[in-house]
């Protein structure tokens, strides 16, 4: 993997991005970019439709609003969480798919949340201010925290949607986001997972592909399908070789923007530790799936979401060990350090890297115990998230809101309802496999003969222990969770609930931990934005900030690559499917479905599939909608190459792409497969029939 | 897992052992307590009959004569790695099975290395009177391998024996082992592997199971098959219920006289690493065996390895984080100190474990850092080991005999060059698959910036780097590998092989902190036989040694357990494998082999299929035979229940049991299943039919 072209090099340089990076803010568009490289012109008037019909899925994913009656698409894996907790072992929606012919058949989520941005307001200034100079970092943290949550309440309170003040720039600028927001959220299609996942964990991040990776919902508003003004058409002639298109979703994280101290805690500590956690995860899950069909179907999306995790991790590890892109990293930080070095007005600047160094350093000691105590890591079960909050709300509501952890205050009231009461179905047995995973591995990282792993484990091992708290706490019935909830801390006390008092007995240390971890991302936050208003002041402001799951615009090409002297043609067909399943023997992860074995001779098979571009894009993109130029929706975004994982650090259209479902191929398997004509008359006429 | 009764409990209290607990030696045979138990006489005839009837499989496992013409009976899982060496794209015989009609069909093995006890020979006075009093640590052991590598060469030119000084008691005794040495050795027979491993590890070191896990070789002197005067008759009749059986095999390693420090430190940090690596594996070679059939029978051996060591690892970490185990070793071993303590001719040997924990933690310091070179997880790949032998054959051959490390004595050559030079497939591209990863790995344990790594990477990435080791490297060349071996170190450094020199790199390091390791084990060595004589002055000599992958004898009784309030019979039938497949939807690892399906109707279905017993057994075990009193082969061991892992540190036959073939099943599948009919005449006669 060779990253020819990087971000801090071109920034350093002050030259235009190269190729087709960016994830840009939709309230700082790449406009004369278009307008050069593209003669395209982005108006106020295309931006705000886009971003109007684009949708944030809390859960952790993007998707677009494609009829007037609130229907919505994104991803199938996206959408299978949800999908998952309204599974059964009589129906299993997950594997078999999922269809309601009428918005009476859908089937409304337990716990999914979605957000569509309306408006972005700066508020840098009026942060900055309420901090006071020369503050130590907790008081500066907490007076940060203080003003963060009063901008949100007030917001929220004046205009009735759910207000985030999003940190940019780690730490240059401060947006508040407004969003619109729908907590009723019914699931109107979805493949069996076999269409939307065809090649498994074996040709996730590669190409070409073959995936229907696709699911319908429908947000609701007073009982009824929400009415929404901006939704994109669909294309049935959709993406073409060549064509640009724009990406509008949202990124969840980059780390682009990182110093060469950051990168390699990222490198040789932080990236190497959660690989290992999640190949003992992979492993663990993976065995007690096969141990019956169950199993499997309990387990399936947490596997997957494994696995899906493992295998990003591990090539952006390959990415900062590729000795070009780091190297390119250290020189771009030098050659701007140089630019610093001298120039008395960025002496603070300058200093900032030796700042984060330390920071970094500081975390480094406690991230094992931090990630296992506050991180909730040594005790991984649905039971203890749902403790520990109980705990915490009990504690942390009735203290003023802008003292209290960022996930109590008013603004977040209602999400954080929304999930605490949530009735997804949490399974005991996987629950005590997973708790005992997580105590034995504990136990190992900390040594059985630390005092709090003594006091954990209560002189039990960590299976029995598991068993106890498992079986012993009731925080899995909502009736429970809720009387806690209101009854306040002395309703949590007075439960002597053991999951609940494991939770306490962790919090002091937890909590202490949190409390450096923030001082010293105060400390961090304070000095990259000493850099980079250094940087705007050298280089000016263009440009685009690290992502931080929120709404951004990205565009490309549809474009193929070379990979080992051959040419990967950008497109593929739906008769690649079929071939592609032969040539594995039809086993699986390359089994095709019934329905797709039978309906194969009613299908164009010339049809586009899936295909690639040079389009910027990163974990959170997915689900996210692929447009033209007239807006339009030509496909959807659902994967990356290998070679785009590195993404994370660096940009390179090489052979990076950024994968989607081709527009065409959703309403040909919409119309024939399935045969889903309801919806597939709602996409072409954008809107119900009544 | 509850551990009732424990060996270090019971020494100390100078009880007889409970159960039927015993790795005993066949030089210090349990005779008294077979009398007074089970009314039993063991008589030198019979001894020496099951003695001489055992085999070693040097490849890891335990085996049997069961025809005067050489013709041997193991475990398919121990010669699976032969017959992985056998086996090719177009025949897979792993998966497929084998069979040979005639001697002439038979398949010599590439690099199978067989040993049969013949004679033990007490040597710890020359040993200890050869190591002066009081040397330092780094001397004495000098002077322990010089006295060793004598007495085994001596040994050798006098009886043209393999002979091994193998140390007992961690240090207590020193006994000199000569073994008949085979190495031609032949595959006969193999079931598919579907049928020697039905139910994969899901149901690995579970019970009841359904495993027709065996596999027939023939050893070979002078290219006809080995005339041997000991071997076993096969009972048709097999193991009964309630019936007191045998084991003669080959434990591989124990760790019950481990004082607490040792164990804290398995519990703690070698166990946990150890797990770390192999789930890594796991998920590695389980993903890229996914990618094709030809990947799947390249990796295949080694992935179910993988599997097979973390399941056992995590059941021995298991035990260890048992509360109920550790506390009475903690118990055992402070009451044992309280009996030294205050009796001055003890002294040393309650200082003695001091010195064990101080050694443990130095060990310990360097512990990553010495697997990584020495160990050669950093280099994973079979390339490398070849390298690293080549390289340091050419250092050590021209040395004295005495002096050099241990794998290059006299007495190891032939081992040694049996393996240098076996035409075995290596892979390239598994070669570089495991390699990138180990690499990789290695960045993260030790840091990108550490000098060394810097080195080993040479600005590659660890990918490129591992393409570039394993594409450049002539090693798998098996006449480049005689070349180099016979031309001695010039020839090796005029070569230039870049593996070779990758070696050369780390291996001043390498050798460093082998000899740091092998001075503090000479210490834990003196102080464990300190501890030893202080037992035996007080206790007596009674007792059985820590394993040693030497040939032991153990005993026990055909014998079902209580599971979750549930009687769990000692035996299955062949009935119980259809339905097990069929609960379980005959999906792969319980699809059945066309063979078992097509001939079913031929079967007699009530025959005893499967049994456990009460023997105590690990791994190494596997392919022991089991024989009753009248020394008749009445099953084969192939795996211990879930319980019995923590064997490794205690005995207990709650719920721990050794899993066998019944000898009825075995003739029962040749007669019926794949017709094996001079196979099964030879079984019954004893001889080849000429």
């Amino acid at each position: 993997m060779k990253i020819p072209c990087l971000t801090l090099a071109a920034l350093t340089l002050a030259l235009p991005l190269p190729a087709d990076e960016g994830m840009w803010l939709f309230n700082q568009p790449p406009g004369d970019l278009l307008r050069e490289r593209y003669q395209f012109d982005v108006t106020d008037a295309w931006l705000e439709h886009l971003q109007k019909s684009s949708v944030r899925f809390n859960s952790g994913g993007s998707g677009s609003f494609v009829s007037e009656d609130g229907l919505l698409i994104s991803n199938h894996h996206v959408g299978a969480d949800a999908i998952q907790k309204l599974s059964t072992q009589e129906k299993n929606l997950l594997r078999d798919g999922f269809h309601a012919r009428k918005p009476e058949q859908e089937l409304k989520c337990l716990d999914l949340e979605l957000n569509v941005l309306q408006e972005i307001e700066d508020v840098t200034a009026r942060i900055n201010a309420a901090v006071p100079k020369d503050a130590d970092p907790a008081a500066a943290f907490a007076a940060r925290r203080k003003i963060i949550a009063e901008i949100e309440k007030e917001s929220q309170d004046r205009t009735g949607m759910r207000s985030d003040v999003v940190t940019l720039w780690q730490g240059g600028a401060y947006h508040l986001y407004r969003f619109k927001r729908y907590t009723d959220v019914r699931l109107v299609f979805a493949p069996e997972q076999q269409a939307a996942f065809f090649g498994g964990d074996v040709d996730n991040f590669e190409f070409p592909r073959f995936d229907l990776d696709v699911a319908f919902f429908r947000a609701y508003e007073n009982g009824q399908p929400a009415k929404v003004k901006h939704f994109l058409r669909f294309s049935p002639k959709g993406a073409q070789d060549g064509e640009l298109v724009f990406v509008s979703g949202h990124p969840g994280r980059t780390s682009r923007l990182l110093t060469v101290a950051e990168l390699e805690h990222q490198r040789d500590q932080a990236l190497p530790l959660r690989l290992n956690t999640l190949n003992r995860l992979e492993v663990l899950l993976g065995n007690w799936a096969a141990r019956s069909e169950e199993n499997s179907r309990r387990a399936h999306d947490d596997f997957l979401g494994v696995q899906n995790a493992r295998k990003a991790l591990n090539g952006k590890l390959a990415g900062l060990l590729d000795p070009e892109l780091f190297s390119a990293k250290v020189t771009a930080e030098s050659e701007f350090k140089a630019t610093l070095a001298g120039k008395p007005e960025f002496a603070d600047a300058l200093a900032a890297y030796d700042r984060i160094a330390e920071a970094t350093r500081i975390l480094a000691t406690q991230a094992i115990r931090s990630g296992l105590l506050e991180g909730g890591q040594a005790f991984r079960s649905d039971s203890f998230g749902i403790a520990r909050t109980l705990l915490r709300a009990g504690e942390e509501l009735p203290k003023p809101n802008g003292e209290r952890l960022r996930e109590f205050t008013d603004s977040g009231k209602e999400s954080l309802e929304l999930n605490l009461f949530s009735e997804k179905p949490i399974y005991t047995d996987l629950e005590i496999l997973v708790l005992a995973d997580a105590l034995t591995f504990t136990a190992g990282q900390l040594g059985s003969d630390d005092p709090l792993v003594k006091q954990i484990l209560a002189g039990k091992s960590p299976r029995e222990r598991a068993v106890e708290l498992i079986q012993g706490t009731k925080v899995r019935d909502a009736a429970f969770r809720r009387q806690l909830y209101q009854g306040g801390a002395s309703a949590v006390a007075a439960a002597k609930d053991p999951m609940i008092e494991l939770a306490r007995l962790v919090d002091a240390e937890s909590r202490a931990l949190r409390k450096v971890a923030e001082a010293q991302g105060e400390i961090r936050q304070q000095a990259h934005a000493a850099i980079s208003r250094a940087r705007n002041a050298l280089l000016g402001t263009t440009g685009y900030p690290d992502a931080t799951f929120t709404l951004r615009l990205a565009f490309g090409t549809v474009k193929g690559y070379e990979e080992d002297g051959q040419s990967v043609p950008p497109l593929t067909t739906m008769a690649g499917l079929y071939e592609r399943a032969k040539e594995m023997n039809y086993k699986p992860p390359f089994d095709l479905p019934q329905s797709w074995v039978k309906r194969k001779s009613r299908l164009e098979l010339k049809t586009p599939y899936n295909f690639v571009s040079t389009v910027d894009i990163i974990g959170g993109n997915s689900g996210s909608p692929v447009v033209n130029r007239a807006g339009e929706f030509v496909g959807i975004i659902f994967d990356g190459t290998l070679s785009s994982l590195s993404w994370d650090y660096a940009f390179s259209d090489k052979q990076g792409r950024a994968t989607s479902v081709h527009s065409a191929a959703i309403l040909e398997a919409l119309a024939k497969v399935y045969p889903a004509r309801e919806l597939l008359r709602e996409l072409r006429v954008g809107r119900l029939n009544r």
